[in-house]
Formats: C-alpha cells, sequence, structure tokens
C-alpha cells in the first residue's frame, strides 16, 4: 500500500490533487504543514510520495517547492498533474447573503475572488487569515455573519453550506502539482524531463545553455529562475524539456549542459499532463 | 519639491530605501498600503516618483511589482538602489531576553532569522503577523513579554529598544528596490534597460529572442518569467540587459526583438546601481 502526503489541513486543493492523482489505488493518506515537512518525510521514508504545488496559472511559482527540489532534498519528480481551482462562498447551515458581514480567507483566494466580492458585497468586511482550511474552520466555529472562501472539500471537512458556486474572476485558475518521490518514471513515450542548474558568472552563459537545446532540436516548456541565495543577480535556472532521460536526444544534450554548467541537479522525467489548458 | 511614495507604514525598508534615493533633496514623503495603489497614485499624478522593491537575494522577485509594471501601467524604471537588509530583535524598553515568550513578525523575517530564534530562543513561541510594522506596533502597545523582529527604522517608528542587532541568518541578504515615474532617465554611459515581452507560442521562441541579444553582443543579466495569466503554461518574460536605449547597439536590438515578440514593453533605462554584492 502506498503512502502518500498532501498539504493539510483536509479540504486544500492540494488534498483534492492528491485524491486525483491516487484515484481508486490502496493507499494511506497523510496530511503535512508544510511542503518541507513534508518532502522530508519522504526522504527519511516515512512515506512513499507527496503531491505538492508547483506553479498556478495567476500567481506564478510556488517558490518554496522550487528550492526545496534544488538544494534541500533529493528526491524526483515522477508525476505531474493540473487541477482546475474553482473558489466558492462557504456558511455555517442558516446563513443567507444578506447575513453575511465578515468575509474570511487567505489573501490568494480573496484576491481571486476580488470582483465577485466587490460587486456581491460591497459593504463586508474582508479579513485576511493563515490558510483557506483554517478560515473553513473559523467560520464553522463561529457566529451567523461570517463567510469563507475555499474549496468544495472544505465546506465537506468543515461541515459547511456552499452558498454560491465558482465565484474566481478568471476562468484560467489553474494549478500544476507534481508527484515526489526517490524515484522519477518509466518512458511512455510523451513525457517531460525537469532539471536545474547554475550558468558560469559571464555573459551569455544561460544563451549557450538555451543553444544545446535549439542544436537538439529540444523543445523547452518552461523556465524559472529562483535567486542563487549566495549574491544578488545570481540565479539558478529551472527548466522543463519535452522527452525522457532514456531518450537518446536528451541524454546527449543533457550531457552537454552538464558540462557547461557550474551546478546541475536532474528532477526527473515523468508523463506530461494530458489535460488541455 | 518632489513627491515621492513609499510602501509604508513608517520604518519599513522600503521608507529606508526611499530615503537613502533621495538624500539631501528637498521633497514630500508619501506612504502607501499597497505597491498597487502606490503606482496608480503616479499614475493620476499624486506624486511623481514612487520606490518599489522588485526583488531579494533570497526570496527572490517581488511578483505584484512585475505583474503592475507588465500590465496594470504605464510608467517607467527612472533609478535602481540595493539595500542591505538587516533585522534586530525589537522590545518595548525594560524587556530583557530573559523577558522574551513571545516573537512576532512577517513569515519572511521570521524564516531569515530561524536559526538565530532556534539557537537563542528555542522555547519562545513565534508568532506570524501580517507586516513587521504591524508586529512593531504590537510590542510598543502589548506587554513585556513581546519582542518584534524589523529594521533599526521601526523601532525608531515605534519607539523601541533594540535588544540584538543583525539577527539574520545569512549575510547575502539584500532587496533591489527601482525608482519608478512616468519617464525613465539619461544615458550615463554605466545603464541597464528593462524590457517585459511575451513570445509566440511555437518551440524555440525564447531562444530566437535571446539570439538577439547574443548577435549584438548584449550582456543580459536578467531573466525572470510570470505566468502570462490567460493559460497555463505561457509566461511572459522580464529581461534587464546593460545598456542604454540612446545605444545604437540596444536600440537596434530592441527594434528587432518587437519584431519576434507578440507582446513587448519597454520599462526604462536607468543607471545602474554601483553597490558592490
Amino acid at each position: 500500500m502506498i503512502k502518500i502526503g498532501f498539504l493539510g489541513p483536509k479540504g486544500t486543493f492540494s488534498h483534492e490533487a492528491m485524491e486525483k492523482y491516487i484515484g481508486a489505488r490502496e493507499h494511506a493518506a497523510y496530511d503535512y504543514g508544510t511542503i518541507p515537512d513534508m518532502l522530508y518525510a519522504i526522504q527519511r521514508g516515512d512515506i512513499d510520495e507527496a503531491v505538492v504545488p508547483i506553479e498556478n496559472s495567476l500567481e506564478g511559482a510556488v517558490n518554496v517547492t522550487l528550492d526545496m527540489l534544488a538544494s534541500e532534498v533529493d528526491l524526483k519528480i515522477r508525476a505531474e498533474l493540473v487541477l482546475a481551482i474553482k473558489q466558492n462562498l462557504l456558511v455555517k447551515k442558516g446563513t443567507g447573503f444578506g447575513d453575511i458581514k465578515h468575509i474570511l480567507s487567505h489573501p490568494q483566494p480573496i484576491g481571486q475572488c476580488r470582483k465577485y466580492i466587490s460587486a456581491n458585497f460591497p459593504e463586508v468586511q474582508v479579513r485576511y487569515v493563515y490558510s483557506t482550511a483554517g478560515a473553513a474552520e473559523e467560520v464553522a466555529k463561529g457566529e451567523k455573519g461570517l463567510a469563507a472562501i475555499g474549496s468544495v472539500k472544505a465546506a465537506e471537512a468543515y461541515g459547511l453550506d456552499i452558498l454560491a458556486y465558482g465565484i474566481q474572476d478568471g476562468e484560467n485558475n489553474f494549478t500544476r502539482f507534481v508527484v515526489i518521490a526517490n524515484e522519477d518514471n518509466e518512458r511512455t513515450g510523451y513525457d517531460k524531463t525537469s532539471i536545474v542548474f547554475s550558468t558560469e558568472d559571464r555573459p551569455g552563459s544561460l544563451y549557450r545553455i538555451l543553444d544545446i537545446f535549439n542544436l537538439w532540436d529540444i523543445n523547452m516548456t518552461r523556465i524559472e529562475s529562483r535567486p542563487a541565495k549566495n549574491q544578488l543577480g545570481r540565479y539558478i535556472f529551472f527548466v522543463d524539456i519535452n522527452g525522457h532521460r532514456d531518450d537518446e536526444d536528451i541524454r546527449d544534450a543533457l550531457t552537454m549542459v552538464k558540462r557547461k554548467t557550474s551546478f546541475f541537479k536532474f528532477l526527473g522525467s515523468y508523463p506530461r499532463s494530458k489535460a488541455e489548458y
């Protein structure tokens, strides 16, 4: 039986992503308070795999995930999946639209529902709390005038009613999650490979790396920079390319990239998400 | 007299950066609660310039600044400056090391002082609050057992004592600020130019842009991607290059970049910070 971690508490989008990934397979699920705690738990062998967010279509990269994979743990990506993020207005049973005096959530979902809130609740006070699940819990324990913004799973977890579905402003709110484990995945023929590297400190060094992918006709689908942390103005680069480490062109190109970078780490080859987005 | 904005309240690192930038020049300073509020104030003509953080050597890009410059306002960068970020332990007069029961701050400074806290205050409870200045204010109003983590300016603003100086874990904590205005700056011969663009949606399109800089021997000092927000997996790129828009090679290269990108915005040419970092 697979032991799998997700970013808790119950009712988060990470929880939803984990259930989507695991499907009908037999498993034991463990929730963690932070992404670092969860990844260290894989290294210690407490769990086999963990589902972590890596980027959102509106908010961008999840920096803590990138930083952990680059320098804190020696783990691999073995799958990716994309989840549509839908926010909802959650209330205690018996609360109606007219009763709501305070709306609670984390700043990110509040930001995603700004137009809905100002159109429907111009007079209501918005209060930032530290997590969406925390907001749902507070609403469950609190008075009638409170509403939380959160997922359908959060409503289930805290026994709340959903007063309005899909209240986020844009239709393009997706989060990409990756599944982290000790080993990456087999070749399927429709794969992606993730690496992280830093270049030498001289002009044009990033260009020379991308030139390698160009020479081998390898399609780079993403490049994300993060600070190298030893000096302002020095960066490490996370790059996703189409293909598997067992493909000859990928293997040859990565061999060359390794030679031309001052730091190189292979993060895994895994099947590309088939989600249409 | 120049009207200049900073990210308030008084005592923030933005406040310190603003004072460093303005020096002895006559000015009126205005504090704003958010970066968007401040940038819209320039567009409305309420203030002439504003000092905003754009990247930190440990935490990376300040996304809200990038997103605002790319798509919400039509303003330019006219200067940059780099500030060393030093965190301090702030207490009410009369509080000693042994009195401290709770340490308050924003998660970012707490994260920057994690080693110091666990070495010196293993038993103390850490509490996250929404801003460093808010933490200082709470300590000033609260009981003896509270300490805040924040800047020297925050101590001054809220009348607190500094019990320990420079408690951040790394010595490499710098924030780069940019000065935003309606117009960018004149050529000095030691300049930087910032642009933002998105590439066509086909393989190798980012490579072809960097190829242009390579052809003209232009040094790219930074590339930062942000989500395009219309679709997961589509990005816009912020690029800094050395040189001024009045330099012939920069002008020619940017003309070519404009032709090869689906979206292009010039963000300004301005003197490079001379800070040694």
